[in-house]
C-alpha cells in the first residue's frame, strides 16, 4: 500500500494501491482479464484433475460476516479441489473476531496467516477497506447490496461453455431489476462484448436503474422492456431468472396479481427454443417451479458447478499474479465530507480515508460508489 | 435417478434409484455387504496408516442440520484419515442453506462439489429424500428418531475385533428399549448371524416393541426380557448400554426408585464375566458410573475409535463401488395420500414423491417406514 | 496416566502423569526446552516451506469452548502450514460435545481422533483437566483467566526475532496489571533470563500482584512502577501494551482523566529510542492509536504472525517427544476440601481429585493455583 497524498485545492489527494491482484470490482480488470479467467475455468472445468495440485501449500481464509453457505462452500471446495487448505468463519454471532475487532486489524492478522483472503460483509465498500490493509489478495464475495463479482465471472463461464460464446446472444434477465445486483453486474459485463441485446422483464416499478441502460446504450447493445416472460422467451438465447421478494411489489393484491407472471414453469418453457438455456444465481424460492429442473434446459444447477470452477480459476490467477498492484483509491478527502449511504463501510470504519471520485458537486464515495451531492 | 412410473388401478407405481451406493438403512444392503465392510475396519484398524492416501483428492461434505458434534468429528476424521478434505456444516442457526432453501436444491447443489456427502437431519426419511437428486453417494447419520446405521457398523466392528465373532454371543441390551433407535438396529443386525442371544434389560413399560422380538422369533434367536442388570450380567458376552431419559420412568417416584438399577457400577461390574464387554453408544449421561470406566471390559471408548474406523472402510467401499445403483423407491403413489408421521420428510418438502409399500388397508412410508392406516 | 496413591497422615497422596509432553503452564517444561521450541520457531519462522510436510498425515482437534477466532485460527494455520490437518468445534452454543458431556468422556473420545489437542475453556484448570484423561498430547489455549501460555511463547519468540535476545532488556509493560494474565506471564517468563529490568506502568490501584514482584527480586530483576507511559518510554527497549478495561478503573470520571494516558500514540512514540519495539497481544481496543501502526517499530501485527510460528514449532516438539511423561499432579486429596474458586473445572468437574500443593493452613489447588484457606 503506498499513500501519495498532497494538498490540493479542492481536497487532499489520495493514492493506494495494493501490492497484490485483488478483485474488489470485475470492472477494475480489463475484459481481456475476464477472458483469461473465464478460459483458464473452462479448461478446468474439462480437467480438474489435473489442477490438483495447483496451490498445494497455499492456505485461504473465508471471512464471512455474514453466513452465505453456498458461497463460502463454492469457494472451499474450490481451493480444496487445488489442493490447498482453508480456515475461516461463517458465524458472526461467535466469531470474537467479527465481534470484537476492527475489520483492519482482522485483516492485518489474517492475511499473515493466508496466502488469499475471501470476504462477504454486510457493509458495502468492505472487501475495498480490507484490501487496503491486507497482505494478502482479497476476492470480494458479496459487500451488501454492493458487488459480488464472482457471481458475474460464474454466469459468463456458464455461457461461455454452454453456448459457446459471450457475444451476438439475446439475453433475458427476469425479476426485481431495480434491486437486483446480479442483473445489473451482468448487464454491465455482457455489454462489454458485440452484439448482445437484452430483454429485461420485470414489473414497471421495478425496471433497472437508468444508470445501466445509459451503458447499454453507450455500448451500443440494443435491449427492452417487457412485462412478462411469454412475450420474451420465444427470442432469447438465454433467460436469467431472479427472485422478486413478495415485499418489493406495490401491494398484497398487485403480489398475489403477478408474482406467477414471474414464475418460469414447463408451460412457458414450451413457448422456448431448443437451445434456450435458464439460468439462476440461486437459491430460488418460487420462481422456477421444480418440473422445470427435469428440463435438459434448466442449467442453475451446472451453473453452480461452474462457480467452483471459475472460482479456482480465479484462485490460480490471482495467486500466480501476486507481485502485480491493484489500484484502490484514486480519489480525493474532502474536509468533513462523509458518505451518506449508512451501510459503506467508512460509517463504520472511521480509520478509513473517505475517498471520493469526481468534482464540486457530485462526488461518487470510492468505496460504495454511492452519489453524494454536496451544498456549497 | 430414473423415474418409471406407469398408472395402475391402485396407485402409481414409481421406480427411484440411485447411480450411487448409498447407505441410507443398513437392511439395504445384504449382510455379505456389512461383512466387507466390517473386515476392511478391521484390517485398516490394525494398519490406519496404509489407507492414508486412499481418499487423496475427494472432498466429503458433512451436512449436519442439527448439530451433533461427536459423530460429525468421527466422520471428519475418517475422511482425513484417508487423505481427503472436508467441507460442510454444523449449526443449522447460522448456515443460510439449511434455513432458506429446499433440500433438493442444496443436495444438488453440494453434491457438485463434494464426492461423498454425509446427512444428519431432524426429519425422517430425510436421507432416503436427499439421496433422491444427489449426484453423489449420500450416508445417513442420523434422520431423526430413524436411522443411523454407522452407529450400528460400529457395534458390529467392536464386537467383531473384542470377542472375535459376530454369532453366537449372549447380547444384553439395557435402557429405553421401547424408544432406542440403537437398540432395535443392534438387534435386527445381529438377528441376522447365527447364535446370537438376547437378554433384554428394562423397566416393563420400556420394553422393546413387538416387531423387534418378531424379528428375533423370525430368525431363532431366544430372547428374554428382565427387570435388572443383576440378574443378567453373569450370563453375557456382551452388554450394551443405553439412555434412560428421565421423562421416559412412569412417574418422578419411579424415576428415583428405579434409576439405580439401570446404572452400571463397580458392584455390578463385579458379577460380570471376565470376558464380558461393556459398550455404549456415547454420550453418557448417569448409565456408567465414571469409576467403571478403569475397568478392563469397559471398551466404550474404544468403540468411539471403531466408529472412526468403520467410517474409513465404508467411505472407501462407497466410493470405490460408486458406479453401482441403489434402489430408493418402489412402492406406489396414492392420490392424496400422505404419511401420517409429522417428522416424515414428506410433510416438509412436498416436491417429494408420496410413496408407500404394502396394499390397501395398511400402507408403510418408503421414507420414514411409518403406517398409515386408510379407510375406504 | 498413573495414579500412585497411598493414604498418609494428612489426605492422600497423588501422582497422576500423562503419557504425552502437554503444554499446560509454561512453568511445568524447563527453561531449556523454551529456548528450544522459540529457536526452532526461528527456524521456521525463517524457511516454513522447509517443515510443510513434518506433520502430514497428523491431526490436530481444536476443543474451543468459548470462541476466540484468532487463537484457533493461529493454531489451525500452523498444523496447515505443517501439512497436518484439523477438526474441531468452536461454538459451544450449538456443539452438542460441549453441552452435554463431561470434560472426560468428550477428551477421550476426541483424543482417540487426534494425534494432538488444543483447548480452549472458560473454567481455570480445564487444560490440566483434559490432560488427566487425554490420550494425546494437549495444549492449553486459554483455560479461563489462568493461563495462556502460547502467547507468552509468542512474545518470547519476536524478542528473540526482533531484539536478538531474551536477556539485558528493558521491558515496559502497560495496562491493567493487576488482572492481566498476559503481563503477568511475560513478567515470569522474562525473570528466568539475565538482566531483565522492568517498568510496570498502570494505575496505582491496577498495579501487578505482590507474587510477581516478589519472582522478580527473588530474581534479581530491577523493577520500578510508575504512573505514566511518558516517564518510561525513553528508556525501554520493549514497550507491551495491553488494554485496561473501562470498568477497571475507580470511577467514570477517573476513566475520562487517565485514558489517554494509557494510550500509545504518535506523540509518545516519539519519546521512544529509535530500536524501542512496541508489542500487544491483540485484540486491542483504544490503548494504541491507530496511526501508531505506520510506525516501524509497531510490531503487534508480526507478532501474531509469530505467533503461528511458535505455535508450529511446539507441535513439532510435542508431536516429536511423545513418548515422554508429564507431572500434572503430585499433591494430596483432603477428605472434603474444595477449591474456593467458583470457575476452578474442579467445581464443575466432579470426578476429578480435588489435589493441593501445600500444608495445613494453606493448600494450593493443582489446577488452578487458587489459595484455600483451611481452618482447623
Amino acid at each position: 500500500m503506498v499513500y501519495q497524498g498532497h494538498n490540493a485545492l479542492k481536497g487532499l489527494i489520495i493514492m493506494v494501491y495494493s501490492n497484490f491482484i485483488d478483485l474488489i470490482d470485475l470492472n477494475d480488470r480489463p475484459v481481456s482479464w475476464w477472458k483469461k479467467v473465464i478460459e483458464l475455468g473452462a479448461e478446468i472445468a474439462g480437467h480438474p484433475e489435473e489442477y490438483s495440485d495447483a496451490c498445494k501449500g497455499k492456505i485461504m481464509a473465508t471471512l464471512f460476516y455474514e453466513p452465505s453457505t453456498r458461497t463460502q462452500m463454492s469457494f472451499q471446495t474450490a481451493m480444496l479441489r487445488l489442493g490447498g487448505t482453508i480456515i475461516g468463519f461463517d458465524n458472526p454471532a461467535t466469531s470474537s473476531v467479527a465481534k470484537g475487532e476492527n475489520l483492519k486489524d482482522t485483516t492485518k492478522i489474517v492475511s499473515g496467516y493466508a496466502d488469499i483472503m475471501v470476504m462477504r460483509h454486510p457493509s458495502e465498500g468492505s472487501a475495498k477497506a480490507a484490501a487496503i490493509s491486507a497482505e494478502c489478495p482479497i476476492i470480494n464475495a458479496g459487500d451488501g447490496r454492493h458487488l459480488h463479482p464472482t457471481q458475474t465471472l460464474t454466469d459468463l463461464l456458464t455461457l461461455y461453455k454452454e453456448k459457446g460464446r459471450l457475444d451476438d446472444l439475446t439475453i433475458g434477465i427476469c425479476g426485481d431489476l431495480r434491486n437486483g445486483r446480479t442483473a445489473h453486474s451482468l448487464c454491465k459485463a455482457l455489454a462489454e462484448f458485440r452484439g448482445n441485446s437484452f430483454v429485461l422483464i420485470s414489473t414497471p416499478t421495478l425496471r433497472i436503474p437508468a444508470y445501466i441502460t445509459d451503458i447499454l446504450s453507450a455500448r451500443g447493445c440494443p435491449y427492452k422492456e417487457v412485462n412478462t416472460i411469454e412475450e420474451a422467451i420465444g427470442s432469447l438465447d438465454m433467460l436469467y431468472m431472479t427472485r422478486i421478494q413478495r415485499e418489493r411489489f406495490e401491494s398484497e393484491e398487485e403480489y398475489a396479481a403477478q408474482k406467477d407472471i414471474y414464475c418460469l414453469d414447463r408451460r412457458k418453457m414450451a413457448m422456448a427454443g431448443r437451445d434456450m438455456i435458464v439460468l439462476h444465481p440461486l437459491p430460488r424460492v418460487d420462481e422456477i417451479a421444480m418440473d422445470v429442473d427435469e428440463d435438459k434446459r434448466a442449467l442453475y444447477f451446472k451453473q453452480a458447478k461452474y462457480g467452483m470452477y471459475v472460482r479456482m480459476a480465479l484462485i490460480i490467477t490471482m495467486l500466480s499474479e501476486k507481485d502485480n498492484k491493484t489500484l484502490l483509491l484514486s480519489g480525493r478527502v474532502h474536509n468533513g465530507v462523509k458518505c451518506t449511504n449508512p451501510r459503506c463501510i467508512t460509517n463504520s470504519e472511521h480509520y478509513l480515508p473517505k475517498s471520493f471520485r469526481g468534482t464540486r458537486d457530485t462526488l461518487e464515495c470510492e468505496y460504495c460508489d454511492e452519489r453524494v451531492m454536496l451544498e456549497f
